[in-house]
């Protein structure tokens, strides 16, 4: 039937890769699937998947605070983080397996190699230098954390990669960036007992995000005892003693701690893949360029994921990757939709967001209603912990449309996913108020805000 | 202007009571309300509020345990039920203080009396012997358990009413009932360490709720600990031993509990309230028979919430407050909105609930496609914890609008409450799918479940 090895093969085993592989397989397609390292890819290995597991670690400290509100006596506690790791690594061990096994019931063929192309139709597999061809061949080999190497001292410093593998917890940490990536570090790390400080070049975390957002996170994170050092930029990182890390900042600080952790950003994985031999296009981030099926400039080459720099998540590489076969292997041409993508960030409270932040929409509408609730969640009240719920709701006057909606609190993840449902659908402040409240939870606020905190008329708040 | 003491006057200081005299007030109306207990009613003082306090409480042992498998050891603990019931006493009086002082500062008039009628505008108030007159009457003084009197020994017996403020916690409990009372109370005893039995009359506990959950809640309870005995009633309850009870059942099972709580449902206090003399219709279950107005068959007299046995919920009766608000005193005749109400169960797990269960779509739609997904929640699989999460939609066919959407596990109340926006505004199980998913969630399975798990066509499943 066809003169190639394989009807598709995808370099590269993380989230959009294993998801085109097992599909197509399943099809009968005859499909292979090389990955250098392990199978899962940044999100089961060194991402969302551990991120998550060292979270629900870090909040047991506040479990043991709060049950004393509630007439709870707890003993001493103890964190061990060798028995964290270990556990950590039996559960993406587990998960490998589930994505290995779904390959290999589909009947994909799975190669435990690096691959680089050689031509439009061409791969080399490095493990045994043998050269496999392939009808279509799929790139979904990710991202890295930026090692900032004009950083003096960065090789002292570690990454996301790092971190969750760490021989020793540390007792002091600085993470530099302002992402969530170093937020949500800075929340766990500080949530197991190290002394945190987080450094960020801009004026408060989490640009892009909405300002009761950012404002709310941030006052939080300080209020619970994470240093949070604004616009200063680490210049200088040497050794120091009992290998202790010594930091110069740009402000003339000096700061010892155990460990630099950088989480500046993530670049795409497209060095020493051949790219050039086969003609592939890429941009100034070195991300793939693709179109919006997902084909690269070179016919039969597409990519998917993180190396396309789209959107970095792992939802969007695995409808990328849908979208891909529907489009290739079923005669349904779908381009991704990456408009009002859900978002969360597992900081301690969480954010969790939709659609535009009240300065995105300032800018598009001209006059918006913002309701926003802001109050004491209500395990609080007998836990005492001082903390703050935040919610908001962004509505375009003009035709009631909800186009944001914000939340700073617990679980917000979980809410902004189903947020994400609503506004996908085009739900008005209306649909919104007619809905009956469920009482006690936090979401009721979200149902029971009549008027508008205020407006934004012209861009001006009123 | 009128020839009556009060514009508004209102018999009940719960949440439809408060929430009418509060806006009446607040428009400048002269508004009397009479309590003869505490402000906030059932919800505040012995409902909603503590309930879920009680289930924050019950939730740390869970906590301690789950920690071991992050890394955690947790001393000995203990727990002094008389610093919780202390802690919640503390923070129900502050709601209640924040009742009287929201209905003080719209310039209500607060009567600590209870209030009887005496005609179609006149009150009389007992604690004084009082007459007042006033041109509209607000019933709303809620309900309270059913007392079960043909029960041999229901004196010796406790309803929720009491379990909030025992002396001691008992080491061991029989509760009664299979509702949502029931079930919440044998969640939150057996968190706190007591012995507990649950026994109910039907097949399942929650009935009316959808199968999935009915069943899945049930074996939850059950792996964990506590013993449910179902079809199966309490006939006899003798003192024992020490104060204990000696129970029998009609099957002839022998029961000796610390304590037996009835939880049977609930009845209107519409008893020596002077309904007969002022000509106020009750039904057959002692409620007030309302329009869809909140008005009663006597003109000026008007009933919200609980004794009106429409839907018993706090948000219903103060939705019910609004819309008599703005039917008798803005001049917009708005009737209650009862569809689609979302509520939640506060187990452990919990349920969140909107719309149809499958048994009731089944027989409203010809063709229903149901989606059902039940998985180990992501922190179980390091914790150990051996539970389960099902989701469910239930989709017509015909139009593709998701008709009741069901969910066993964390955070379903807050899940329900978003997922009722959608629904009251109508979404399609396209919108679902259009929706990226927020990775790692449990309520992304709900935008991830493509393929129908089964059909059930003409009430039969395929």
């Amino acid at each position: 039937m066809t003169a190639f090895d394989y009807d598709l093969f995808v370099i590269g085993g993380g989230s959009g890769g294993v998801r085109s592989a097992r599909l197509a397989a399943g099809m009968g397609k005859k499909v292979g699937i090389a990955e250098e390292f392990r199978f899962g890819g940044t999100c089961v290995i060194r991402g969302c998947v551990p991120k998550k597991l060292y979270v629900y670690a870090s909040q047991f400290h506040e479990h043991f605070e709060d049950a004393a509100g509630f007439g709870w006596t707890v003993g001493e506690t103890r964190f061990d983080w060798k028995a964290l790791v270990a556990a950590k690594e039996a559960e993406i061990t587990r998960l490998e397996g589930l994505y290995r096994k779904g390959l290999d019931n589909a009947g994909a063929t799975i190669l435990q190699t690096r691959a680089v192309l050689v031509g439009p139709n061409t791969v080399r597999l490095t493990a045994t230098d043998e050269l496999v061809t392939a009808e279509r061949i799929v790139i979904a080999v990710g991202g890295h954390p930026t090692p900032h190497f004009d950083l003096p001292g960065h090789d002292l410093c570690i990454t996301s990669n790092e971190a969750f593998d760490l021989a020793e917890l540390p007792k002091s940490i600085l993470i530099s960036g302002g992402g969530y990536i170093a937020v949500e570090f800075a929340n766990i790390f500080h949530g197991l007992g190290v002394e945190t400080t987080l450094i960020y070049r801009g004026k408060q975390i989490l640009s892009r995000f909405d300002q009761d957002m950012r404002a709310g996170l941030q006052a939080a994170m300080i209020a619970k005892g994470i240093r949070v050092i604004c616009e200063d930029i680490i210049t200088h990182v040497a050794e120091g003693e009992g290998g202790r890390r010594t930091v110069t900042t740009k402000a003339g600080e000096t700061l010892v701690v155990d460990q630099v952790m950088l989480a500046l950003g993530r670049v795409p994985n497209t060095a020493r893949l051949g790219l050039e031999t086969a003609g592939v296009r890429t941009n100034e981030k070195g991300a793939i360029v693709v179109d919006d099926y997902s084909r690269t400039n070179v016919p039969g080459i597409f990519a998917l994921g993180d190396v396309t720099d789209r959107v970095q998540l792992t939802p969007v590489a695995i409808h990328e990757a849908m979208c891909f076969i529907e489009t290739e292997f079923r005669g349904n041409p779908v381009s991704p939709d990456l408009d009002l993508i859900a978002t969360a960030v597992f900081s301690q409270p969480e954010i969790g967001t939709v659609g535009l932040s009240e300065e995105e929409a300032a800018k598009k509408f001209d006059d918006l209603e913002v309701y926003r609730a802001e109050f004491r969640p209500m395990k609080a009240t007998l836990s005492g912990r001082q903390e703050k719920t935040i919610m908001k709701l962004i509505v375009n006057a003009g035709d009631r449309k909800v186009v944001g909606a914000h939340i700073l609190g617990h679980e917000a993840g979980e809410m902004a996913q189903l947020l994400g449902v609503s506004l996908k659908a085009g739900v008005t402040k209306d649909d919104f108020d007619r809905t009956m409240a469920v009482h006690p939870t936090a979401t009721e606020e979200l149902v029971t805000m009549y008027q508008p905190s205020y407006r934004v008329r012209s861009g001006q708040r009123v």
